[in-house]
This record gives structure tokens, sequence and C-alpha cells, in this order.
């Protein structure tokens, strides 16, 4: 914002992290402790339980929670983004190595470090074709109505690990979850429902109440950010007390293997890689999408600004980052990240922060990890995830834009019903179809002057002035092959409603391109109008117009007709 | 045009043989006689040629060009186009019908009606769909690239019949030809070089000599069609005479069936059904967009419309009439419409008069066909396709467009090295990426007033007015998912390099629309501003955008800020 970013040098592009580490303070230090640590302890939950959600084992969440957040923090434009395990990426993980010809290839670990492994080349690719703008593609309706779906279907997947319920392993979907015909566990169900009513008070009731009894609100955010620890602590502690799991067949998480990750490059297996790359595609996808959705919320209550193209480059890196080290894909997570940022991050120090603490954990705590029963990772993926369904948000969409709200009803079905992958791409048609239809149908309007003024506007809207054989036409739009026959169209239609027209101008004021098809036909249009004792005109015409349009021979061809620099001179000249 | 236009009837829309009927003169029947006569006389061999080209016996193109021609007379909108066999059709028919999973079906004859009969089903669901506008998204350079391609392809394919080389029928690709090793034929080398001068001869050396010496531009037009027909007589009859058949292996065409076609229904083998549908659609496709080009260059020369969404049910309809007469799907013709247009065709009752011709001649002519020599077949091909080979046209495209050259050539290149639909599917796929890209980088300009009017323009090109704390900022385009991200980065980058500015204000001329996401991305962009003490405006926004806008509470969200009816009004409040 300051004069630091007009003297930007090379270097500090490629690596954000000098941007802020110049002038980092002790103030900054202190924000950044704080938040790092209530990060930490809420990573340490949402690590082991992605990781489950994903269908693997925890350490692929720990491992994927230690390395690739300090590469991001080294290379990402965002100040607060938490980069790690993430709810969609999770699901969507799952949803990959459950398909038959995965599942038939066995050891669904290496599957996952192959698919963080090509989403981290992706991504890179991307950069390097400068495919940041991508982003530009995929609508908020979109966006929103994927999100909601995929949500469901996670609190899909989630609801039988609170009942006990045994899952019959037939993937992810709802004709599934009627198959669950055995294996109630009431006392699971009561350990799932004490964890939501422990998460609900901590993040919800708790905080008010201290907030009211005047507690300062760095307190208040630590106090409500440990209810996740705290379920874990607890449930973990009277599973081992009462030695549930023997005793009542509590699923518990099982045993995690300490010590640090081995940096690790076995990626072979060709055949895997092929049938993967879609799902990673997928992957590498969302997760930049929803990264840079997330990192532009926080960055946009701060006025920083995220670097699209900078951030493939950090979320690839992440990516391979997790690859080489043992874990699952990482993306931006929405939840932490608002914690992180309510909890005063000021930088990624936060996240290195974070990073190491989950390095200690790993290294010392792996052995209490054990007992963890899954019904409270599940109620922590609950609690965190039912703020991402937004069905209300459709109604609300609809009512302004009715084809946005479509957007997000079909996306919001086509995750459920067709699949994750399925239904995001049939969103991103859906809405690119109708905007290259809207783009086909440019808005023209035939103009009149507004007495006594300069002004020219449409004459359905406005008293104007208007002369007989004088037909101004207001093309709101660069003319270029998907709308000239619409334009030529709608020409036609006006010179048979008025056949005393002797002169036609086209108003370019908002054409700021006329492509060849668009060329060709104007040329022709010219021809078929000076057939029939009529003259084509152009008015306002823009400085790039007029020098492209220079390069042919198509003003000559226009004679008499000629090109005005205002609409007032054509009138004086032609009415 | 006239008041016919304004008074149409929906049982004219539907069938538009009744608007020209009505007012049939006998001026008009003498033109058409005398067009349908010479259509027919080039029709007879093109329809040989193009289905031996297709990889078909010819009575398959002799068949495809009666009741298809016929059925478009009733149907289609142009009043010239000549429905039938067709040389961009028939090479994509031979690619489909080359393809391994196809040839291990056997029995070609029967996946060609298979192809007619799900490309008419196609258009027809096109036409349902009112899918008309597709059209709309395959650009000029595309086509005339895709044209250019296939034009060579066929050449490649017509060289070695000329030279009566034995094809290792190893299907279309360049990497084929050089298999050719054996059964060069120096007899019909010779033979396909004399048709070529014939052909050559009357084209274009006779015309120009008939003219000079005062013949009727008719008569001149009637002989200098007959070069085909003549090419095929002289042909046959030295085959015949000489007995080239037996004592030099010249091929000649074989039995020709003769009778009316016996109308087939037998559509079985939902394999082959489903093999064939992925062609189908591309010969669709091809077939109308190349028959709505044609039919435009006529329509254009004599003011009439195309109706391209009647235009698929006429297709549609001619296809599945080829499809139940035992014939090759069909398209326009370039060559022959052309043909008809400079013989003095008035209506499609040309047509109907050359549909009757050719009736006439499988009825009583076909044992005549059986010693057509093939090498003069090709030679008909050759001097028919090579005017469409324009690979000049990339030169002066690239010259006026780049992006647009670049997809001419790609296209080109693409049915040559890839094949004929990746090719076209490539072209396509590239000028819509580009189109997208494009509108997601929106022209904006910062404006001022030009001293003294009411006119408001770019900074960058104008001597204008600006003030201290104003920013004007013309978006010239609708807002939408694809755009507001470029439009915001536009004004942060506005806003860094005048920190002074105090009132934004977004000139919305040109904005026919504001979608869910740019409505959420301006409504953080005002909370931003007015976070920084600044305010946020609109300018001469449009009718239908304050409609929309003002059923949500952004209006109310930008006070202090304002919406203005002019620049001026702006001006003069917030300077």
């Amino acid at each position: 914002m300051t004069e630091s970013t007009k003297t930007e040098l090379p270097v500090t592009k490629c690596l954000p992290i000098i941007a802020w580490l110049k002038s980092y303070s002790r103030q900054d230090f202190n924000g950044d402790v704080f938040a790092g640590i209530i990060t930490a302890i809420l990573l340490v939950p949402q690590a082991i339980a992605y990781a489950v959600l994903a269908g693997l084992p925890p350490e692929l969440g720990l491992y994927a929670s230690i390395l690739p957040p300090m590469v991001y923090a080294v290379l990402g434009t965002s100040r607060t983004l938490s980069v790690g395990p993430a709810s969609i990426a999770a699901i969507m993980i799952a949803s990959a190595l459950g398909a038959p010809e995965i599942q038939a290839l066995g050891d669904s670990v290496h599957s996952a470090l192959i698919l963080s492994a090509e989403s981290g080349l992706i991504l890179l690719l991307m950069a390097l074709l400068r495919m940041g703008g991508l982003v530009n593609f995929i609508s908020h309706p979109v966006l929103t109505g994927f999100t909601s779906g995929a949500s469901l279907l996670i609190i899909a997947s989630q609801i039988p690990q609170i009942a006990g319920l045994k899952s019959p392993e037939c993937g992810l979907s709802f004709a599934c979850y009627g198959r669950y015909v055995q294996g109630f566990n009431s006392v699971t169900l009561a350990m799932g429902l004490a964890s939501i009513g422990l998460l609900i008070l901590f993040g919800k009731l708790l905080p008010s109440l201290l907030k009211k009894m005047g507690l300062s609100l760095s307190v208040v955010t630590a106090i409500s950010k440990c209810g996740p620890l705290l379920s874990v602590l607890l449930g973990t502690t009277v599973v081992s007390y009462f030695n549930l799991q023997a005793n009542h067949h509590i699923a518990v998480i099982g045993q995690v293997p300490g010590g640090f990750p081995v940096l690790s490059f076995d990626f072979t297996g060709i055949e895997r890689w092929q049938l993967l790359l879609p799902s990673a595609a997928f992957i590498a996808l969302i997760a930049y999408v929803e990264s840079v959705a997330i990192a532009k919320v926080t960055a946009n209550l701060r006025g920083e600004k995220i670097v699209p193209n900078q951030e493939l480059i950090a979320l690839g890196a992440a990516n391979l980052a997790t690859a080489f080290s043992g874990g699952m894909p990482v993306a931006g997570g929405f939840s932490r990240t608002m914690v992180n940022f309510a909890a005063g991050a000021r930088t990624q120090m936060a996240m290195l922060i974070a990073a190491g603490l989950l390095a200690i954990a790993v290294v010392f705590l792996t052995r209490w990890f054990e007992t963890i029963p899954k019904a409270v990772l599940a109620a922590i993926i609950l609690v965190a995830i039912i703020p991402l369904v937004r069905i209300k948000n459709i109604v609300h969409t609809w009512q302004y834009d009715r084809g946005d709200g479509l957007a997000e009803l079909v996306t919001l079905l086509g995750v459920i019903v067709l699949g994750i992958e399925e239904g995001i791409t049939l969103g991103i048609l859906l809405t690119i179809a109708r905007h290259l239809r809207k783009s086909s149908q440019p808005h023209i309007a035939v103009v009149g002057r507004i007495p006594g003024t300069e002004q020219f506007r449409n004459i359905k809207r406005h008293h104007v002035e208007t002369w007989r054989h004088l037909l101004l036409l207001r093309i709101d739009e660069s003319i270029t092959f998907t709308n000239i026959n619409y334009i030529e169209d709608f020409l036609a239609a006006e010179l048979r409603r008025q056949p005393a027209i002797k002169h036609v101008v086209l108003i370019f004021t908002s054409v700021s391109d006329i492509d060849t098809t668009a060329l060709e036909a104007l040329e022709n249009l010219n021809h078929t109008l000076q057939a029939s004792g009529k003259t084509l005109n152009l008015s306002e015409a823009k400085g790039p117009i007029m020098d492209k349009l220079e390069k042919t021979d198509f003003i000559a061809q226009l004679k008499p007709g000629k090109v005005f620099f205002r609409n007032t001179d054509a009138v004086r000249e032609l009415s």
C-alpha cells in the first residue's frame, strides 16, 4: 500500500515472506504467537479428523500440518491463510480413493501420496502457464452450491460414526446409507452427542457468557477454541479409564506412529498415476479456488492483496511438500483461517509457530492419540462443517438473479446425486454456457438526443429527439463472432420497421474490439446497405478500434459513409 | 422485406415453400428450369464422386440427391441452397467409416445409413432445443481453417486415384501415403490429367473466350458447367471402346443398381448406433454450420433472410429422408449452390427440377454408369475442391487479428495432423477460451471531461479536465463473475497510484448486467472503501440495472455514495 509496494523487487514477488519479515515487529510477534498456539490447538484434532474423513491413517493429516504450512508461509501471499488438511479436500480424497479401480490397486496411503504429488505438479504447471485467472470462471453461486453439497456429503458420512453404526463400505452416496442395518452402539452415540454438546458450549454459549462477564477478547477467543481439544482429551480419558474399547466396542483411531515422517520418494506405479490424474486435477482446482476465496476474505478486511499466480506456486509447492513428507493433499482451511485471524495473527509467523507445535506433538505425543474415539472426531467435523451448508442462500441468489440461483441449486444437487467432481463440473459448464449465450445477445439500443444536451439515450426509456432518415444504434459490447449474427438481425429488423432510414450510425462507445468474423460481416453489411442506397457510418469509436480498422480498407469502403468523432457531429451532418 | 413479412403466418414459418409459391411467376419458372437442368448436369457426376470419396457405393450419392433436396425445398429458408452429397461431409463420412472399430463391424452401407439417421435426429433435437445459435460459436477463421484442412485431406485422397496407385487402405492420414509402393498406372494418370485439362478448359478458358465472342451469359454459364458431365461421358466412352478395364486395369465404379431406392427402415444394431454417435454429431454440426454459411452468402446478395432454427429443421428432415431412402448424409454444397445461383435460380423450384432429373437418371441411366473411370471422378473432385484451400487467407487474418490468425492455422494443422473432428474441436475450444479470457479482461478507462462539453473521454487519449479527489472509471462491459476480479484489481491499482482520491464513480453506460458474484464483490468493495473514508458512486446506470439493484440494499449501503443520472451531475456534486 505504501512505498514498499511501488519499489517491489522481483525476489519479494517470488518470496512474499521477505516483504513482511523486513518490517516485522515485537507487536506482530505477540499477536502471531498467541494465534499460532490457538490454531495448533485446533489443528491437532482437525488434522486427525480430516485424515480419517479421507479414509486415511491419522498420521497423514498430522504430517500434512507440518511441512506444507511452512512452505506456504514462505511462498504464499496471504498473511493469515492456514494451509493444511481441509474438509472439502478430504471428502474429495475419500471420493477419489473410494473409486473401484483405485480400491482394486490397494494401498490407499500410496494413492494418497500420489494424489498430493499430482495436485502439486498440476498447480505448478498452472502457475507456469499463468492460469491464475482460471479462478475467474467459477462463479460464487457455483462455489457456494459446491461447498454446501460437499458439506452435506461430509455430514452424511459422519452420522454413522456418531451413532456407532457399522459402515458397509459402499462409498460416498446417499443410496448407501440405507444399508446400515447392524451395529448401532448406544455408548458411541452418547459420547458423540456429549462431544457435540461440549463443542457448542465452548464455541457459542461460553464465549457470549464470558464476554458479558467482562473478560478480554483474546482470553475469550483462547477459551472458545479449546472445545475440540478438550473433547478429544475428555473422550480419550473416558475410553481409557472405562476400557470402553474392549467392553463396548467403541471405535478408536488406533496406533499412530511416532516421530517425524521419513521423507519419501516412492511415487512409482504409472497406472496409479494415470488413474488418479483426473481426481488430482479436481483436487488441485478446488484447493486453489477455495484457498484464494478464503484468503481474499481476510485480505479484504485488512486491505492486503492476494496474487493469484503466486498462490498457485505456493499451493503447488505445499502439495509437493506434503507428498514428500508423507501427508495428504492440502488446501486453505476455512474455519482454521478464521480462528487464526480472529486470534490476532499478523503474518504467516503464526502458522510457522503452529507447524512447530504440530512437529512437537508428532514427536512426543502420538502414543496418547491411540484411544481417541472416532465419535469425538466425527462430532468435531460436524460442528465445523454445518455452517458451510447454506441452503437458504440459494433462495437469496434466486431472488436477485434466477440463472445464478439455478446454477447454485444444480451444482448442489449435482454434487449430492452425481458425485463431487461431476457436480462442480456441471455447475461450471452451466455458468460458462450461460455466460456465452448472454454474450452472444449483446445489449443494443436505438438512441436519440435528449433535447438541448449532447446526451444520447435509449428511445424506449427517455424523451429524445429522433430523425426520420437517421438510425442511431448503440452497441454495448465488443463485436465478435459470438454476437455479430445477433447484431445483424437486430439491424435488419429495425430497417424493416423503418423503411425510410437512409443513414445507419453504429455508436461504438462500448466497442473495445472487432474480430475477423465481425469485420467480414460488417463489410458485407456495408455492401448490402449501399446496394439499397443507404450508408453505414460509425461514431465515437475508440482509439484502439480505429487503429485496427485503419489497417484494413473498411473505412474507405464505407464512403460516402463516415466515421464521426461525436454523435452530435453525425446528427448535424446526416439529419 | 415487404408486407408479406410483417403478416407472416405460423404455417409459412414452418413451411417456407408457401411464402414463395404464393407469388410464384412464369419468369421465376424460366429461371428455375434453366438452373435446375444445369445443376442436375453437375449433380450426377458429383453425387457419384462424393459417394466414392466417402468410401461408399455410387448409388448412395445418387439416392441422396433425390428425396433430401425435395424435403429441403419444402422446409428450408434458403431459396438457392443445393442440398445433397457434399465434399466436406463426404470426407467426414470416410473418416467415420474408416475407424477400426467401425471397420470391424463390416457392412459400411449400413453404417452410412445410420450416420444419416443419427445426423438427422441430432439436427432435429438441436432445433427442438432451439440451438440454432450454436453457429455463433464457430468463428470464420476456424471455419476457413477447417475447410482448408479438410480440402487438403480430400486432395491427398484423390491423388492416388488419378495416378492409378493402389491404396493400401490405411485410412486418411499423410503418414499412410508413404506406403503407396505398387500399382502406378500410366493409362489412369493420362486419363486423370486429360480430365483435369478438360475441366479447366470448360470451367475457366472457354467461358472467357465465349464471353469475348459475345454469347449471352446464360448460354456461357450452361456450357461452362457441362465440363464434369462431358469428362464422364468421354472417359466412359474411351474405357468401353478400348476395353481399358480389362486391358489396362483401369479402375471403374462398377455396377450401379437401377431403379428407385426401396424405402428402408433397417436401423438395428445398438452397438453401431453408439459407436457412430460422436461422428454423427460432428457431421450434423458441420453440415449445419457449412450450409448456413453457404446459404447466407447467396441470401445476402439478394437481401433474403436465413432463419437458423428453421435450417436445423430442414437439414434434419433432409438427413432423415436420405436415411430412409438409402442415401449418404447430406449438406449444402458450396460449388453446386454457386452454380445454381449463377444459372439464375429464383427459388427451390430449381432444386425440385434437378431432383426430378436425378430420379429419371436413376431409373433409366444407371447401366451407363458402370464403366465411369474413377480417375475422372477424382479429377472432378480435385477441380471442385482446390478453390476451398485458402492458405493465404491465414496471413490475411493474422495481419488483422493475431489470435484469429493463430486459430485458423491451428485448426488447419489440427485437421491434417490430428484428424477432422479433432481439428475442428481444437479450433472451437481455442477460440472460445480466448473469447472467455478476453471477456475476463474488460476495457476500463479513467475518464475526464472535455472542457466546455458534457463529453467524458479516456484521459490517456484526450485533453480532459480531472479532479484531485474524484476518480471517474468507465467500465465498458457487463460486470460478471468472469471479469469482476480484473475490475477490482484495476481500481485497487488506481487508488494506490492516486491516494488523494475521496470519491470513486463507476460509469455504467455500457453495463447491461451485474450478476450475483459481481454484486457481492461490489458490496465488499464499498465496505472496503468506506472503511478508508472514501465513497463509492454510480453514474449513467441503465434502467434494467437500476431495477435489479433496487431489489437489493446495495444502493442504501452506498450512502453517503450516490447514483447519478449523468456524469456531469457527479462532477458538480463531488469535485
